[in-house]
């Protein structure tokens, strides 16, 4: 049995208040090594450090852009960082979306958002898997952490509902979210012979952070926590989802609050 | 907070080998008193004895078939042998499959699918959710049991890969499985206001119990985990959509085994 | 090649001014004989009348109800009607709508949804696939009617947003719709290779009849096609996906107002 | 009462044999002018030519490539020739397919097929919906073209079972082909406001071209129509999602042949 901690590792974090943010900060808890991949270096060394502090293992590799190229990067960065922990989780939560009437959208608009998205998740899911297939499958407890017994690890995508419904405003945001989910189809289909976990959510709902606090000035929205998504919460279902033993995967799993209207 | 063990209940539990037992048995693990309903009293009182044997209460009762008074009937049982026990999970686990060429299904088949799926479960969902709208929200550690802070209540019913393909030889099944999931949106979307938290589960492939073991008679298939669904893993599943907070709540949650083709 | 005329049937009129009376006269007029199956004897002499004297060829074939039984013997009557007629198109669009909150519903009511809509469904489609399988593959120019070469026959279902969504107040009926939607799913892979075709329409919106204008009683959505879904245009694609030759053949249609909302 | 002939315009010829050309032709014969759109000028201009030759007016407006601008002056130069023709049809029917185990797909042939497909779809959809939203509303009979009242124009999207299904082999593909499927159906939500009808179709199955042909090299699969898709019979479908009136339009249409396994 290994007694080498994992590795966890997430592209996407945000202002380090959202899901990227919350679903490190459980893993970390949960005895992985985090390694978080994301714009904006403020962010990710904040969160770095409040991991360390907590007791956790953190360390932030920063990017540019999600260009294949940094993603690579970022990946040999991590590996070298750590180059004795398996690679056992890789969350892909990284987005950039732009709701805009059809003809108000510029090309350059549709190219970063179909970059940011799929081409991003493409990358990151072949830097993940390339990890994976070379791993041994996990034994039970390995390195102290629990659940994932038969699997060379877990892949999982963040979805919104604009993954499954294409709606006005939302044809560059949705075209990119269906181009993901259909990636994370394809590669569950492809790697589960391999015994590799490829899963995919669907965030149908807001989901609370500093921004969409800030964006709506609203402390009774904020109080009532069956009206908005919290990301802790979120972060639960995938660590679910990593423990889910290879005799029952899920592929895809929808979360949103109690009161949303769907 | 209320000292007093919540309340699982399930219907159809077959031979006592499948997702209903299994089910019964992680929840009595997790704290709660546990009612069965099913046909075949032999295999319901086997398995009480069971659970109350390593140390859980679960009390069975049996039905000579899955009709509205008879389902109704079960319930009154249940609410008088534990009156001051909050019923918090409810779980339709029964079924009835006929896979036939379509001409060959005979108009009492097709009823029985009809009755035993559908209004079996429009009948248990009713008794489940006048209980649950009667109760109080479930605060934190309720009775011991963890996790679940701000339902009302918890309703999972099980469908199968019949539940969103119809396909050669399931016209019958496929019906009544489409039909259980349609009431399970429906019913998620009204009662979400009453923080009551319905979800459809899509089990998609076969599960190890003694009725599929004895028809494949093959000990590589049982031994391999990749092949074939664990009862236990899906009940580890449910217990999950039980404890997600209102925050984040599924309806829908696939699971098969890594190595099924779909 | 035959001269006979073939036959088509139709299960559902109503009172006359909606989907299944817009069939009728649509196939009427473009050749086929017609044959009507619905409760409320007045409305079925009326259509078959008028059928007849626009130069048609109709007969009403009255039911009590929508059981096996009284669809069976309707089959009967038309048959014997018309004994060398092929049985070449089949529509079912009976239908039977409770919109309640799930609480309110009566047992009765779960009953009569799933029989009128499945129970029905599945007999309708029994005898009309009966009749089918009997046939020679139709060839070009049959009886005179255009257009669907290599088919035995096609039997379409009509559904409605309710067959692909649950919602408050809809359980009991998007169960039955559902479960028609899986019906023809099944039915369409099955009977595929006996050349026979089944084809499932989502009819998103709320149709022009004499019920739904006394409803609203507002001229200006009459007036505005638009708004409102004209059975005639149904009825086209109806005869469309009759039309389609073996080769591109039409499972699932969606048909909605150009502006509604969805 | 418009004299002139509306204008159909098609991306996506290949060699001419497949559902581009089919809907080329069958738009002429119904009374459009034609305005070819494609790589490949010597298929363009063959088809273009035969086009003309059996009474039809067409033209050719080659592409080196899918790019935002070339299809901009594609559209361009089919206004200069054609000033007084409104557009009233438009098909995106271009595609990049590549069929490859995931870690053996290049970031070039990732991003190839998001170009080829997703880009590109956006940049057509945009011209079309410029000149759709320039027009006043079809009346009846304009310039000798049946059946498209009050509607702006018509824009199809040609999907496939990849549209709605990642698989082994087609994370690239259906990626591309999930992103189109969302687009189409955002712009059906905005632009239906604008009676501008957008449509997606699910081509499932093989379809009979030159290149499937000589790919199979099997005369029976050439000669049963039972098994493979005719382009004619496609363009047909086509031709119906044209002529359907505002009050029942279409948003998705599944095409397979008859004998196809699904």
């Amino acid at each position: 049995m290994s007694l080498v901690r994992p590795l966890f590792v997430v592209a996407g974090i945000g202002n380090g208040t959202g899901t990227g943010a919350a679903t490190a900060r459980l893993f970390a808890k949960s005895g992985y090594r985090v390694a978080l991949i994301s714009r904006g270096p403020e962010y990710l060394d904040k969160l770095a450090a409040e991991i360390n502090q907590a007791g956790g293992e953190a360390a932030a590799f920063p990017l540019q852009n999600y260009t294949t190229a940094s993603i690579k990067s970022a990946f040999a960065s991590l590996k070298s960082r750590w180059p004795s922990s398996p690679l056992r989780v890789a969350v892909f939560n990284a987005g950039y979306g732009v709701w805009k009437p059809f003809l108000d959208i510029t090309e350059d608009e549709v190219r970063e958002s179909i970059d940011t998205n799929i081409l991003a998740a493409f990358a990151f899911a072949r830097e993940a898997l390339l990890e994976f297939t070379k791993l041994e499958l996990e034994t039970a407890n390995e390195g102290g952490v629990a659940g994932n017994a038969r699997k060379r690890g877990t892949l999982i995508f963040t979805g919104a509902t604009a993954s499954i419904r294409g709606n006005v405003l939302t044809s560059a945001f949705s075209a990119s979210k269906f181009g993901i989910r259909a990636l994370s189809q394809s590669l569950a289909k492809e790697f589960a012979k391999k015994n590799i976990h490829v899963a995919h959510s669907i965030i149908d709902g807001t989901i609370i952070t500093e921004r969409t606090k800030s964006q709506r000035n609203n402390p009774s929205w904020e109080a009532d926590q069956d009206v908005r998504l919290d990301p802790d919460s979120i972060a639960k279902s995938y660590l679910h989802l990593v423990e889910q033993d290879s005799s029952a995967w899920t592929w895809e799993i929808d979360l949103r609050p109690a009161h949303e209207k769907w």
